[in-house]
């Protein structure tokens, strides 16, 4: 934690992302977008073949044939890496963690954060302890709109919150795509790797993340409903949810992998005491906002009304759409400032979804699954 | 029963909807609008001065000043009406419908059904008896889009009904309208005129309705979380449902009346094995079909390749909306078929929702209150 | 004139409108559809079978083998009509309103207003002379989002109006249906009865008169460009047009019936020194308002905030969608107010299209035509 | 024209892109998007101190006081730059790409072309005499669907082409932002550094282009109505035209910075015998088609239905959106590909908008200035 980092690109290194992974591309895009790091090194799979060939394909100066051995060169280099990308299976997430950390690297990590919960609770003693920083790529938050929203809700623009409705619905598991040889559909309904949940661990924990952090409320019980539609699969593909937020407020979370004609569309509309307020993934750079007794407001990114940080996280004039990538790279953004802060003592000031927002996401995981265990009984989200 | 019908208009009678009320205003264009019927009686308020200058700003030929003294009169006319709607508040649907169907004439009723489940019962063996016809109006279930979709299903185009996403979403109820003189307001949270339930009697039965009609499916057993916002309100203002379909499937309802800068947001999604549709009431005259592998596919009313009950029921070209009205009247339209045949001695054919559909919705609205009263215990929906 | 229409529904005939009609039937709807008139006369057809046919349909009272014979006897009878409806082809416009004028019958007439410019000037004389309403449906102005959208800028809340671009796109004359015996194509393409223009003179000009009548301006220049797509046919198919406005405002105005998927897209938007608006007619019951630097705004018909002209023409809360019908008995509704003002010895009001609007539409006519045959000269809309 | 490039990112240089340039920061995202790339040199400002500032921020390697100078060095350099990115104000196009074609450096280009049609034409000569890939960022045919629409005209899928609507509207330029010392609007408004057109050369051109590519149709002749609302401004600010197709096709072709509360809308329609398209910049990921008699499909990209080409140009998964930067890089990519294959000694294969296309853009801008300055004559576009 004394690396010169102020008149340089950040260095990054990467775990997965071989080839035939999807994120591990989302990732590297997400990286190097805004200019501000550059990608050095990668453990980019357990087959040190393929591993080498991925890291080629991508003009990485260093391969490694384990991300165990990585950890330890990488730190031991005066040029090594400022941090790393975890962007394995959810198995490997915490020991990949726990190794970069115990090097003094700091982690952006893909979620679900860990394989179980009793992994997220070390983890966060573990971020804790090691004063890095800590990021986990909940990357819907990464859009200016999203930022927006939750903006509005604490200015008490909505009033107090009363019903929350979150979606996340797909259909690209409505067959038995892990049956093809599908390397993403297969891992992702393979409780080894996977944990005890599939949607609900993969997408519901987004719209999760995304309801809380837009409402600023922690969902405090749920009634879940899980189901299996494709026979033959280990793991639940689509949900239903009952909610109870902290503050009284109610709420309904539905996700899906099994929803046939979603293509991503995750979703969250709010209802307050004074206004409602829309967004949709799919069409990420307006928010809707409806107040009773007027006009159904378009609110469009970067432009001069929306809030500072919002179009902070804005690069384009509005009506020139940022997507996927774009938001993603916000959390990369994000967490190199504070890598730069950290890194030159100063105090981290987050921004970015960290080992906190990792461990509700596991806890909802958990508490959905025994609620739908037992015939959809209320189950306090707490630890 | 021996009435000539064959070559006039229907004659109409009109119990409610006397000046400020909604529904009775609606009643009044629907039965008009394709010509086939005239309003030519009405028993318009229990307030005689009232009754009266409402007939007169209707230019009703006959008005009564009471329910009971009209049902007697008109049947005993040689040009007494043939049918009589019923636009009263709850309370008041089963008293009347019973009146007029013991005097051989038609009903056509406002919905939910009755007060009471009971009422609801009692209801069907007297229609069953009377052999008349009996209406319910289920008004969305008149759209064009809607009929298509109900096609659709049953032809197999989604395959295996997976998952329905049910919503009526408003905002009019979320301050204490009753308190203000609201006429609306003050009957549908009143628990001695609109029955046990307040938004899952007035609009919840009409998502599951909606539901219903267009999968085919019957609801099996419900999870609701019944919830009232406003302060002071007797009835239930918002729900939210966990479903249980009788094929498998699984599904969400979400009724609410303060969802705040909602306007009139019914809308329903379904998820079959092959396909998925959406339709929303507030575009109506689009429905939305989605095949994975497929473009999405948006279907517009009264084109050639929409199915023969749905072009049935269009009076325009494609691209001249048609609405609210229009579809409720297409409720009517179906009736007035019936009427005429039943008259001329010929079986009636339905088409429209009936007394079955009427009961239920009333076990639906029982077994929701039900099953919130219990923490939201999954409870069948069986008589 | 010294009829007393006080206490009654005022009584309509019609002229034109037999089966195969269109447009016959759309007023049949409207002027029933608030329950102001009835219908009690026709002269549906030249063959006095297909007349009688069609009357009998519609449960019409009395019918007759000819316009002139009914306008004759209608005025000498005690109950006679009050008002005339024109439904029949462009060519016959100009005599049936001349006819029921000189009996002292108002008429309401389908557009464009007659055959020829010529015509319509002499129109314009016989109306004035005959102190009856005379109102032209050009039905597009009766919906209340179109009120809305004029009082906004007469308000000045778009400022000085710079551009304005005005389109009315179908593709149903995209093959040669006059040639396949439908009626609808057949007179539409057939220079006998249509007048000198096709596509412009059908629908060119409502978009013409949507944008004078939403932008208070006049058309002072127009450069055209008309063409005949479908081989054979004897008229316009589709036109583009560059505009000039009265305060130096420009425009586009673009025209077809060969646009290939389009059903009925009549759309305009504004464009001014402070704002901008868009509507579309095929979401009728959305306005777009746009100011730079605030959130774009989307006005629902009937909520509170819109204008007392634009509620007044609402029929059903906001979210319950109205549409084609009940914009076009919107015309009849004020139509109808004029009436009996007229009756009861008041002034009239207007507020629907009058035969001063029905004169602009001729002139657009004729200008486009001649600027489209001088090579898309400029040329001055004025007589 | 012999660097081994096979084993490693290309090396790009930037010429403008200082401090305050929009395009320049658009540029550095999507030449480094896809990792093919890394930007290593600069002659940001054509103020020193400017260029050195900006290139720090950058943390580019070399920094240059002069375009000239870099040129020559980068050419002289074994490590010096394959390519080099243009994107200064118009008026520089020109010297700047002579200046590094003529050292052998392939050159990446912002639009309009060249300052003058003269200059395009000499522009053409040099480029075919240097056998370097010329690649001119008409950026908006990076979009998959921009490609997907291409390839369904060409496959037939629309017929031959009829009626054409092309817009590009903006409002950013509806004040006089030139004289608030927005560098920007500055240079944009003014004939020195813009060239004879201001609107239609700066987006007008991108409309043209975006439609001759999808159509594959010239646009043989037009009448333009060009217009300066805000008052001083020295250039046209909005521009309506009718156009001519070479097929016998007809168009119109609107550009606007004045249209009050438009971002950036850029859409196409096109619509031929058989069937019609439609895109819209601003929501880019969907293109619908409509075929009458067929329900309106809805295209989105990256599904497995589009074709080989747009596939190849979207990288995430159905639903997650891609945008603005993505279709810059998409042109990058385009043009990379070409890079490495000329430098191996291949075949340059295209793909991306090259000096004839620049060509046709100052042509248009030529010969819309010249309609316009004869009252809308209409004027061949060609040489």
């Amino acid at each position: 934690m004394s690396r010169d980092v102020s008149n340089r690109k950040l260095r990054a290194g990467i775990v997965g992302g071989g080839q035939g992974s999807f994120i591990g591309a989302v990732h590297r895009v997400a990286v190097a977008l805004d200019g501000e790091a550059e990608l050095v090194a990668g453990a980019m799979s357990s087959d040190p073949a393929r591993a080498e060939a991925s890291a080629k394909a991508w003009y990485l100066p260093r391969s490694y044939g384990s991300f165990a051995e990585m950890a330890k060169a990488e730190a031991s280099r005066p040029d090594g890496i400022d941090f790393v990308m975890i962007t394995t299976p959810n198995h490997m997430h915490f020991p990949v963690a726990k190794a970069f950390l115990e090097q003094g690297i700091h982690v952006v990590s893909d979620k679900p954060m860990t394989f179980s919960l009793e992994e997220a609770q070390e983890l966060v003693t573990l971020v804790e302890r090691s004063k890095l920083v800590y990021a986990l790529t909940h990357n819907y938050t990464g859009y200016p709109a999203v930022r927006q929203a939750r903006q509005m809700v604490r200015n008490g623009e909505l009033g107090e919150i009363r019903k929350v409705l979150a979606e996340y619905i797909q259909d690209w598991l409505m067959e038995p795509q892990e049956k093809t040889g599908n390397k993403q559909a297969s891992w992702r309904t393979d409780p080894q790797r996977s944990g005890i949940a599939g949607c609900v661990g993969d997408i519901g924990t987004h719209a999760e993340n995304l309801l809380e952090f837009i409402t600023g409320l922690k969902i405090t019980s749920l009634s879940a409903d899980l189901s299996t539609f494709v026979e033959g699969r280990a793991l639940d593909d689509d949900a239903n949810m009952l909610l109870r937020l902290e503050n009284g407020g109610k709420g309904l979370l539905t996700c899906s992998q099994i929803a046939a004609g979603e293509e991503n569309a995750l979703s969250l509309r709010v209802y307050g005491s004074k206004a409602g307020l829309e967004w949709h993934q799919q069409e990420p750079n307006t928010l809707i906002f409806k107040q009773p007794g007027h006009p159904v407001q378009l609110l469009r990114t970067n432009q001069g009304y929306m809030s500072d940080e919002s179009k902070a996280l804005s690069r384009t004039p509005p009506g020139h759409p940022e997507g996927f990538f774009e938001a993603f790279a916000n959390i990369y953004r994000l967490a190199f400032a504070d890598i730069r802060r950290v890194e030159s003592g100063q105090q981290a000031q987050g921004g970015y979804p960290t080992v906190y927002d990792g461990l509700r996401g596991m806890l909802f995981i958990t508490r959905a699954v025994e609620s739908s265990r037992q015939g959809g009984a209320w189950i306090d989200m707490k630890l």
